[in-house]
């Protein structure tokens, strides 16, 4: 067994030490560039985790854990597209460098690739590993339309944000550790508690980063904040102020979200002091306590040695406690 | 064994019949839009002529065949976006009619909804028809970063021409010809020489298209000819002009090419007048017939009756003898 520590590591120098570049460059730069943005490579890490819980092998798990991280990287690179974010961890998006077209080209590319690596398993195992990444990148996909679709809809409910999230957030956690897990066969009864662990730890972590982007220190969270309320996401916290707010605090919430051209900064104070109000922090902290402990009692479940799910175990605590 | 019509008309029929309509609407209208847009479903059809080459059972191959559609039809999706094309069959393209944004995701929903298809396999062969799909994916993607990159060079050679065409075009012919063979068992040489046939078959194709896009009737091929002409395309037509043509030819082309804003009409008579000059149709015509005579010789060595093959010849010979 490893430590997180040890793990950690290994998942980071594994994607940074792994070249995508070849001809055409015109297609391999920008997979490149893309992969090595940095970031926390939570997925890879999870990955590896479930390796190292259900054996001690995690060599084995390498090419899921490269598998699924060029997964999550170009979901991000058509995200960022379709979002038209200019900026992502600090540097230029991939499809801001280069352009739209060679984003996805690129991306598309990127798909087939993170299918390429599962063709490293004996096909004992590969089918499964196809089916894990397969209907984990098809649920990504419904929970990106999902998020698009709420853009343009006064009606969401807090239930359809927790199924978005756990859509958009959860499921590739939940592709990550289960393909971790089978690479060291673990059992089908263990796999679904590792995805209920995953799916519930999905949807807290965005809860969590709801709260970030409203309240984090500027100089923590690396990023500008409140950034939501501008762009009128219905986050988790938008939906529960509107949901226990009265009828004037709806109504003040409605008309601010109706628009994105009301003065940014003090449209921020508004809505925060709306959600301080209602105590809307306090309430979300809650409900981010709650997924967590429900991922801890699938994991709970699980049938290995206690000492095998500390790290697991640990990795949602950090997760959870992060300030960026 | 099946009549060549016969397969044809399962082909389309299987398409047809194949519903994509679920929730989330706005992901899965444009698939289902995408993939009733008709076309001759020549990929299908290979799979199916495949299947039933190597056996009698074509019923194993139907959700291969599927896969391989909704694969085409999720790279002309992401094309019309990158080639900004809005028609397609004389219908609206599925950027056009819904937005660039669902299209880029329905597209990617696609990609991971032709590796579904191919879970419907037991495990001792999903993962040979996960890696043909995965192989020909990514080779496609070049194809096409290749033909992108070619737009902005002035040195393509014909060599590169032809390699760019046997990317975009006759690797799916491939995987649609070995998928289909892979469900009915053939045999590692066979699939070797089903390859070769089918990627000569689409360089012969892709010459074909060119040829028909520069002389075919306009009442026939169903769509205005030049438009490659107009939009600057160095098709085989115009690398094999500037490769035999005189220095002056070569700069006249050269400069009708250095620009979009000429008057179509003239540029195109012009254009057309140094291809005749230079018997530039019949020399297409020859290498034309050159690919596909390659991809007869592959056919003949397939270590099946002759009988078998028929079908495959007759498809091989429809195909050079159309006229749009």
């Amino acid at each position: 067994m490893h430590t997180l520590n040890q793990l950690e590591q290994e998942a980071v120098t594994l994607i940074e030490k792994e070249s995508f570049l070849k001809e055409p460059l015109a297609l391999y730069e920008p997979i490149e560039y893309g992969m090595k943005q940095g970031g926390k490579r939570i997925r890879p890490l999870l990955c590896l985790i479930a390796a190292d819980m259900f054996s001690d092998d995690i060599e084995k798990a390498k090419s899921a854990a490269i598998a699924v991280e060029i997964l999550h990287n170009f979901t991000l690179l058509h995200d960022d597209i379709m979002d038209q974010s200019p900026l992502r961890r600090g540097k230029e998006t991939v499809y801001k460098k280069f352009n739209s077209n060679k984003a996805i080209l690129s991306g598309d590319t990127m798909f087939a690739l993170a299918y390429k690596y599962l063709l490293d398993y004996d096909k004992d195992i590969a089918k499964d590993l196809v089916e894990i990444l397969t209907q984990a990148s098809i649920e990504v996909c419904e929970g990106q339309a999902f998020d698009m679709e709420f853009e343009t809809r006064n009606d969401v409910s807090i239930e359809e944000y927790i199924n978005m999230i756990r859509l958009k957030t959860g499921i590739l956690l939940s592709c990550a550790l289960r393909l971790g897990a089978v690479t060291a066969n673990c059992t089908k009864e263990n796999l679904v508690l590792l995805d209920e662990f995953a799916q519930n730890i999905g949807i807290a972590f965005q809860i969590q980063d709801d709260i970030l982007d409203c309240w984090s220190d500027l100089e923590v969270f690396g990023k500008v904040t409140g950034k939501d309320i501008v762009d009128n996401k219905k986050t988790f916290l938008y939906l529960k102020a509107l949901e226990i707010g009265s009828d004037r605090q709806q109504n003040i919430l409605k008309e601010l979200y109706s628009s994105k051209n009301f003065e940014s900064t003090q449209k921020e104070q508004v809505v925060k002091s709306i959600y301080e109000d209602l105590k809307i922090k306090e309430i979300a902290k809650k409900e981010m306590v709650y997924y967590h402990n429900l991922a801890i009692q699938s994991l709970e479940k699980i049938n290995i040695d206690q000492e095998r799910k500390e790290n697991l175990r640990l990795f949602s605590e950090k997760l959870m406690n992060r300030n960026k």
